[in-house]
């Protein structure tokens, strides 16, 4: 984990991509391979990750789409994130366990910045003042915006709010996606997502497998 | 109201001071005598003030008290605000309405940067980034802790979790506003409240007299 404080000893994980291309299913993939090998795993996913961001979560996605501003609305976020990292990360990556985080700040980059295009400084502002923090690795699944799609599209979920974007937007977000790992080439790994689950996670974990903690024990 | 953006044709007051004070009591009083004379009165409050921010309010307020840490805390009120300045207080001015707001931003200077003293610069550039709106008037009703700490008591209330301080708090609490009125002058009018209810809305009264804008006729 990079950032402000003590220097952690465990390793901060991130999952980012667009709808569909298997962000929870490789996280889910990983958090496995690594528990089989004993590594100490956290896995955790935003918004939500700790039970009072879970709460902030639940007033932010449900109810009428326009019933918070983008600002409100990032302002919930950060206070979900900051939570979430106090009570949940911080204290894992302190006795150096592997968090792997479904989605992160770059999330909230990525949909808030993209809703109005303006709001990317106030974003980046506020996770400064009240975050302060970023993953070690950040593994971008990157795949055909269409095909990433079509799986979203095939699972049942109640929180459509974010994902139903349609195709124009995928295309968007793929790009978006791709410029934030043009824009933090030290943390960002992409990794091709047009693939079988298994072959997807292995790629994934050579990406990781450089950075892992010693096991304890 | 001081601030970015067009010059809205209100008035915003605000109402701080030590619990038991009478700001409730002053607002109220101030709205009816307002209405009375023909104005177009909001009566707001903060936490809460829109259907969000209650909500946000309600997710603070209740519970543990050591469910959220300051930090998170200060980003749920300012989330609050941020709905409540949205949805309320700007649309009441833009058409030209008086706005009192029984407690504002000052508040949160207060007892945020009070419990913890090192959080009152977060808590500005926090404002500063995502409000980076003051009252026109701020009136800071001053009266003496410990009776205010006696009137605060004999009253019921089920939010007692900001309240229940004790004297030594009140008094650091009295301490505080008044430094809060040294930092801001232009804005703060300081009415002293150990006196009936009536009087002490008399004084109110003519320190508003001057500002108030045309009645709509
Ligand atoms: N490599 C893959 N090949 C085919 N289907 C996949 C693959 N990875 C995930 N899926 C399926 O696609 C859908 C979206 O996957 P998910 O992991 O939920 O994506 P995300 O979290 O990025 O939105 C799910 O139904 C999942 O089972
Ligand atoms: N001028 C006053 N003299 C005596 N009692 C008062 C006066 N103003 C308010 N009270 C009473 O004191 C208590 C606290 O007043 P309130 O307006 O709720 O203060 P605050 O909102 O500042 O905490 C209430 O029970 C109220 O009826
Ligand atoms: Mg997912
Ligand atoms: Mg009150």
């Amino acid at each position: 984990m990079s950032g402000k404080g003590s220097a952690p000893r465990g390793l901060f994980l991130s999952f980012e991509g667009i709808d569909g291309s298997g962000k929870s299913t490789q996280a889910r993939m990983l958090a496995d391979r690594l528990r089989d090998q004993g590594h100490d795993v956290v896995l955790t996913r935003e918004p939500g990750g700790s039970p009072g961001a879970e709460e902030i979560r639940a007033l932010v996605l449900q109810g009428d789409p326009d019933r918070w501003s983008a600002e409100t609305e990032i302002l919930l976020f950060t206070a979900a994130r900051r939570d979430h990292l106090e009570r949940t990360i911080r204290p894992a990556l302190d006795r150096g366990a592997v968090v792997i985080c479904d989605r992160f700040a770059d999330s909230t980059r990525m949909y808030q910045g993209m809703s109005r295009g303006d709001l990317r400084k106030t974003v980046d502002d506020l996770h400064d003042l009240m975050i302060g923090v970023e993953p070690d690795l950040t593994l971008l699944i990157d795949m055909d915006p269409d095909r990433g799609l079509a799986r979203a599209k095939s699972r049942q979920t109640i929180e459509e709010r974010f994902e139903d974007f349609g195709a124009a937007l995928q295309h968007k977000m793929r790009a978006g996606f791709l410029g934030l790992a043009g824009e933090f080439p030290g943390r960002y790994r992409i990794v091709d997502g047009d693939d079988t689950p298994e072959n997807v996670a292995d790629r994934v974990a050579d990406v990781v497998a450089g950075h892992l903690p010693a096991i304890a024990g």
